[in-house]
């Protein structure tokens, strides 16, 4: 009945739990390639990179597509623009995995930024995108950007207290290496490493198919201390259910004013940003 | 490498030209599936219902997603609520196509509303409907509701000049017997109909994928004299891209007031209908 057992696609299956990778499948998107140029096994996870036709190249990690160049600006802008423009004057920025360096590239277009750091465990993913990725890594030699491959727990160990204006968190899903990312005591380590109107952002999964992890991160923020938190949604064309979330979360204070829009975007402008605080009924009710 | 290829799953493959049925494929999305329950081929298509374990029962017509029961909502409260809510006082609705009932049950939530006309081409999709997907039929006894098993071109032949508020497009993709209704023609034919206070909508595909039909049937939608046109974005994960759209029109005056909402939805709300105006900047400049 279908034409994707075979080498001419990569498919990506959708699990009911992410987390848990025995539990039932109940989808899959397959994307029509039409070369594999690169797989490696590092310590930490598979990476593949396909050529394909309509996506442009594609970069898979442990059989999850990470980024297609059709559609990457869309989560790469909704992660990092909206935390930028709701601080007042965004200096000191970390982010967290990011390692293709998409996030850092849309992070040094903002001019207010002075240091931006990457802290990515897996220095081969951000090597294959120099590589393959090109576009996405036209700001790696900015001298404004810091590369740091480590564990994020650890960096965060010796991170100076009240020294970041805006955290990015731009991981995998909650599963092996990124799971402890999704969890109360390291968004307290951010906390502390946050400047009093400091913000931090996650990328928070699908609420059509992960609502409890959604849930739960939001849940996790505000015991560990955060004052307001905001999911917004967007789509994505190439991840779980097409349709994914960032969750903003402030340390101290409420969201309210948004910066008008002074760089180039393809997704991101201030009314996309001012208005994705108007959840869905259904998650108006999921996400009290 | 996939598991799909087998008769536990649903697939269905995503051309780059839907109205080309043998232009390149592009992804492809499976449901994991249970059970067929029914099949049958009518004088217009191919109607399969499947019972899958994760998103309910669902509907394919000639190998496509028309609805699942876990996410059918999104899109029949987005195809008629706006237009409802954008409207001062609507009485009199037709809708074309939409043979699957959950768009005439969404409209007759409006007190308002006199009389809701369905137009469908295929009986059989709503018989079938009626056994099979009870729920999204729940107001076919409603003494407002009419069924008539009709071409909708042939039918606006006959209906008088003026008569109706909302005119709803609730159509497959422009291909076959709906190709006709994303054009200059048709959309004249509902400019008679309409009260000059009138509103049509029609489901508008995906930004993603078929941006050029988006952007032809805005087009014909002014050149047949529509005074002003507004794009909906939402999030459908069973549709192709996830993220898919609906386009009003008025007859005359332009988008103003939305009247708050006074029924109970689960994806539509005034906040989600206000902001959903506010187009990516990739659209934006795609659709002046």
């Amino acid at each position: 009945m279908t034409p994707l057992n075979n080498s001419e696609w990569f498919t990506e299956v959708y699990r009911e739990a992410v987390e848990k990778q025995d539990s039932q499948p109940i989808a899959a998107l397959s994307l029509k390639t039409a070369k594999k140029l690169h797989e490696e096994t590092t310590p930490f996870q598979k990476i593949e990179i396909f050529e394909t036709p309509f996506w442009g190249k594609i970069l898979i990690m442990d059989g999850c597509v990470m980024l297609t160049e059709r559609d990457n600006f869309v989560y790469h802008e909704m992660l990092s623009h909206p935390a930028l423009f709701a601080h007042p004057n965004p200096e000191n920025v970390v982010i967290v995995g990011g390692g293709d360096c998409g996030t850092i590239r849309e992070v040094l277009k903002h001019t207010s930024v002075k240091q931006a750091v990457q802290v990515e465990i897996d220095e081969r993913v951000t090597r294959l995108c120099e590589q393959y990725f090109p576009e996405l890594c036209t700001s790696n030699s900015d001298p404004r950007a810091q590369f740091v491959f480590q564990d994020a727990i650890e960096w965060f160990k010796s991170c100076p207290t009240h020294s970041q204006d805006v955290i990015m968190i731009d991981s995998t899903d909650p599963v092996g290496p990124a799971a402890p990312l999704f969890q109360q005591d390291f968004y307290g380590h951010c906390i502390k490493a946050l400047k009093n109107d400091g913000i931090f952002v996650q990328q928070s999964e699908s609420p059509f198919f992960n609502l409890n992890i959604l849930q739960s991160l939001r849940k996790d923020m505000k015991k560990a201390g955060f004052t307001d938190v905001q999911t917004l949604l967007f789509p994505q064309p190439t991840y779980p259910s097409g349709c994914w979330s960032v969750t903003l979360a402030r340390k101290a204070d409420h969201f309210s004013t948004v910066r008008e829009k002074n760089i180039e975007t393809h997704y991101y402008n201030t009314g996309i940003h001012s208005q994705a605080k108007n959840l869905p009924e259904f998650l108006k009710n999921a996400l009290t």
